[in-house]
C-alpha cells in the first residue's frame, strides 16, 4: 500500500497532549473569568453564507478569507467572531435579553502567509456587551476589568491595559481643523508603535496633507509624557465631543479603581487609536510589559452600531478580543507555562500483577467513584515498561495489585514523587490519594 | 445602506443562550467522564491537506466532504475525527506514550442534504485507545464502561449498549463457506434494523449469491432470541477465529460487571456488525431504549490497523464516537434537558439606585472575589425593566443598592424564587447567597 506522508498544514497549531492540557486549562480559566461577570457563551458556525460573513466588508483581511462553493451556495469560513455576533443578535433579537453579555471562544481562519507565531487557524476569545438602542458607559469600564481578571487568572502580572477614547481624538481633530481626515489620521496614529513618530509625522504632512503645525499638535498630544489629564485639560471647552470623551476617560479611571484594577495595570494612553472606523468611544490595547515586541495581545473598544449591515435597529456595544493561540504561543516561548497549567492524564495507574483482572477493574471502578482519575495498565509488557509508562505521563500514584495483596484484601501504592511505597486497605489509600491530590490542586489552582 | 438578510445555513446548529448552557454542560460532563478513565484531550485542525484527510478513502461520505483550494494547496474540511487521529499518532509517534488514550470533542462537516435532526456542521465526541504493535482486549471492555458512565453523567438511564465481536461473525462466515463475501455480508447485516430480516435474506441470496441454507443460517444466528451463548456454543470448535471471538465476548461480559456496568445496560447482540471493513474485534452500538427510532447514538469498535495509509507500523485501537449534536437534538426534542443542565448567566444582579456607581461596582467586585457570578445593571431604564431583566434571565438574586443602604453600610437582596427581601451587611448576604447556590449546585450536579 502506498503511504501518504502524514503532516499538519503550516500555520495550524496542533499541540502535544501535555501542551494541550495547558491550553485547555487556559480556556477553562477564561470561561470562569467571563462567567464571574455574567457573560454567557455562544457557539456560532465556522461556516456562513459568504454574503453574511462579508457583509461588513473584510477590508485588508478579505483576500485572506477561505471561501468555497458547495452546490449553488457560496460559503466563507469566519476570519473573526464579530460578523457572526452581528448576525446572531439580529437573527435572534426577539429571543435575547439586552444588554446581552456574551463570550465566544472559537477557531477563526486566515489564509495569510504563515510566519513564526502567526496562525492560519487560531483561537479567538471575544467578549462583548450589546445594548438595544443604548448602552451605558459603565460597560466601557467593565471590559478592562474582565481583562484584568482574565490575565491574573492566567498567572500573569506584568501587563498593562492601555486605554483611550475615540471621542477625545475625533474632538481634537475637529479642534485642529482636520476632522474630515479623522479616519485616515486614526489609522496612521494606530501605527505609531510600529513606525515611530518621525514616520507618522511624515505621512500626516505628506499623504494626508496636514500642515506642520497640525501634525505637530497631533504628535505632541499622542506622545505626551506627563499625566495625560494635563494635556487633556489644555483643549477643554472647545468641542463638545472632546469634552465628553475627557469626562468618560475620567469616569473610566474612577470606575476601574472600584472594579479592583490597580493603577499599575492600566494607563490612559492618548496614542491608542485602533485602526477600525467603527470604534466610537473607549478603545483598549493590552501589552505584556516584559515582551513589548509581541505587540497587543488583546484589543477592542466601544462601537455604536454593531449590525448596521443587517438591520436599522441601533445596537451599540463594547468588547474585546484575545488572540488566544498567539497568547499561548508567547507563554510557551517564554517558558511561562508551568506546573500550574499542567496535570497528568490520570491520578492513579493500576498495574495488575495477576492474569485475572477482575480485582484490578473493581478497584479502578471504586477509585473513579471516589473522584479519582484512574487508568489500568493491562498490556503484556515487562514490569519496567509498565512503571516507565506512569513515569513518562507523570502519573503521581501507581498501584500494584498482586496475589498477595488480593488474598489479604490490601493494595500497594507507590508515590512516584517520593518513591515511598505503602500497603494498606483500598479505601484508606484511596482516601489518602484523594486528599493529597485535592490539597495539591488547591495549592496550584487557588 | 442596503441591508443583508441575516441567516444561518441550514443544517448548522446554532443555539440560543439557555440551550447553549445545556450544551456546554453536556460537554463538561463528557470531559469529566473521559478524564475519570485517564483519557487526554487533543485538538486537531478542522482543515487538512486533502490528501491527508482522504488518505483512507471516504467511501460514500467522500462526495459530502467540503473541499477548497487556497494558493496551490488542496484543502479539505474534516468529516469525522478518525483520519485526524491516524495522522496525529503517526506524526507525533515519538512524543506519545502508548497505549495512548485520547478524546477529541470537535466539529465535523458533511455537505449532505440537511434533514430534521441531521446536520452539516456537528459535534462528534470520540474516545480511542491506540496501542503500539499490540493492544490488550481488556481495553475493549473499558470503552463501553466509559460510555455507560458518560450516559449516566448525562442523566440518562434508558439506554442499552449492544455489543458483538467481528471475529465471531467472520468465523461463522468461514464455517458457513461464505468467508470470501465477509465484508459484503457484514454491510448487509448492519442494515438489519433498518430494512428487516426478509429484505436482508433477499439481498443475501440475491445480490450476494448465498444459498438459502447459508442465508438461513446467517439470519438464524443474528436474530437468535435466547441467551446468545446458547447459539454461540452451537458452532464452537470448528473455527479458531470464531472460538477466539466467543471467548472475547465472554471476557467482555465478565469485565463489564467488574467495571460496574449493570447487565440491564448492555447486551450481546449478534446482529451488530458495523458497516466498516476495518473493525476486527468487539463492535458497539448504543440505543436509547425509549427512542429506538433515532437509531444508534454512539458506535465504534476494535480495529487492528489505525494508520496504515501513513505508516507500516501497526497501531491497533478501539474507540467510539458520539454524535453529540444529534444526541443534543434528541434530548431537546424529548424534553430531557431540564434544570440539571441549565444555570442562569449570573447568580446576582446588582441594581444601583443612585447615580453614583462606585459602591455598586465595589460590591460586585467583592461578591466576585467570593466566587459569585455578578452582573451590574447600569442602563438608564425604568425600575420595572431592570427587575424584568433578572426575571427573564432567571438570575436568582437581585441586590438593590440605594442611598439608604449605602449610608447604613447595608444591602438589600431579593430572592427571586421566593420573593423574600432581606436587608443586612454585604458580607453576611454574600455568604448566604454563596451557601444557597452551592447547596443547589450540589443537589443538582451530584
Amino acid at each position: 500500500m502506498k503511504k501518504i506522508k502524514p503532516r499538519t498544514l503550516s500555520g495550524f497549531m496542533e499541540l502535544l497532549p501535555p501542551e494541550q492540557v495547558c491550553f485547555d486549562t487556559i480556556i477553562r480559566r477564561l470561561r470562569k473569568s467571563f462567567s464571574a461577570y455574567g457573560y454567557t457563551s455562544i457557539d456560532t458556525p465556522l461556516m456562513e453564507a459568504a454574503e453574511v460573513l462579508l457583509a461588513k466588508g473584510g477590508g485588508e483581511t478579505e483576500k485572506q478569507i477561505y471561501q468555497l462553493s458547495k452546490g449553488d451556495a457560496d460559503l466563507a469560513i469566519r476570519y473573526e467572531l464579530t460578523a457572526s455576533l452581528a448576525k446572531y443578535v439580529t437573527l435572534y433579537y426577539n429571543e435575547l435579553t439586552f444588554p446581552f453579555r456574551r463570550f465566544e471562544i472559537g477557531k477563526v481562519y486566515r489564509g495569510e502567509r504563515a510566519q513564526r507565531g502567526r496562525f492560519r487557524e487560531f483561537y479567538q476569545a471575544d467578549i462583548d456587551i450589546i445594548g438595544d438602542g443604548s448602552l451605558d458607559v459603565l460597560n466601557e469600564a467593565e471590559i478592562p476589568s474582565v481583562i484584568y481578571s482574565v490575565f491574573k487568572a492566567l498567572g500573569l502580572d506584568s501587563f498593562v491595559i492601555h486605554m483611550n477614547n475615540r471621542k477625545v481624538l475625533s474632538g481634537l481633530f475637529e479642534i485642529l481643523g482636520i476632522g474630515e481626515n479623522s479616519g485616515d489620521v486614526m489609522r496612521i496614529i494606530d501605527k505609531l508603535g510600529k513606525i515611530g513618530k518621525e514616520k507618522v509625522s511624515e505621512i500626516l504632512t505628506g499623504d494626508l496633507g496636514l500642515s506642520h503645525s497640525q501634525a505637530n499638535d497631533v504628535i505632541e498630544f499622542i506622545t505626551y509624557q506627563g499625566d495625560p489629564f494635563e494635556i487633556l485639560e489644555k483643549h477643554k471647552g472647545q468641542n463638545d465631543l472632546y469634552d465628553t470623551g475627557v469626562s468618560e476617560l475620567l469616569a473610566l479611571k474612577t470606575h476601574l479603581a472600584a472594579f479592583g484594577v490597580p493603577d499599575t495595570h492600566f494607563v490612559i494612553d492618548l496614542s491608542i487609536a485602533r485602526g477600525l472606523d467603527y470604534y466610537t468611544g473607549t478603545v483598549y490595547e493590552t501589552y505584556l510589559s516584559d515582551y513589548p515586541e509581541v505587540g497587543a495581545v488583546c484589543s477592542g473598544g466601544r462601537y455604536d452600531n454593531l449590525a448596521e449591515c443587517f438591520t436599522d435597529r441601533k445596537m451599540p456595544g463594547v468588547g474585546i478580543s484575545i488572540g488566544l493561540s498567539r497568547l499561548f504561543y508567547i507563554l510557551q516561548e517564554q517558558g511561562l507555562l508551568n506546573d500550574k497549567f499542567y496535570s497528568a492524564p490520570a491520578d492513579v495507574l493500576i498495574i495488575p500483577m495477576t492474569d485475572e483482572l477482575t480485582h484490578a477493574i473493581r478497584l479502578a471502578t471504586s477509585m473513579r467513584e471516589a473522584g479519582l482519575r484512574v487508568q489500568i495498565y493491562s498490556e503484556n509488557k515487562k514490569f519496567k515498561v509498565k512503571v516507565a509508562y506512569a513515569d513518562k505521563l507523570k502519573i503521581p500514584y501507581v498501584v500494584f495489585l498482586g496475589e498477595d495483596e488480593i488474598s489479604k484484601g490490601l493494595i500497594t501504592v507507590k508515590d512516584m514523587t517520593s518513591g515511598e511505597q505503602t500497603t494498606a486497605s483500598a479505601s484508606i489509600l484511596t482516601k489518602g490519594i484523594k486528599d493529597k491530590i485535592e490539597t495539591k490542586d488547591k495549592a496550584l489552582f487557588s
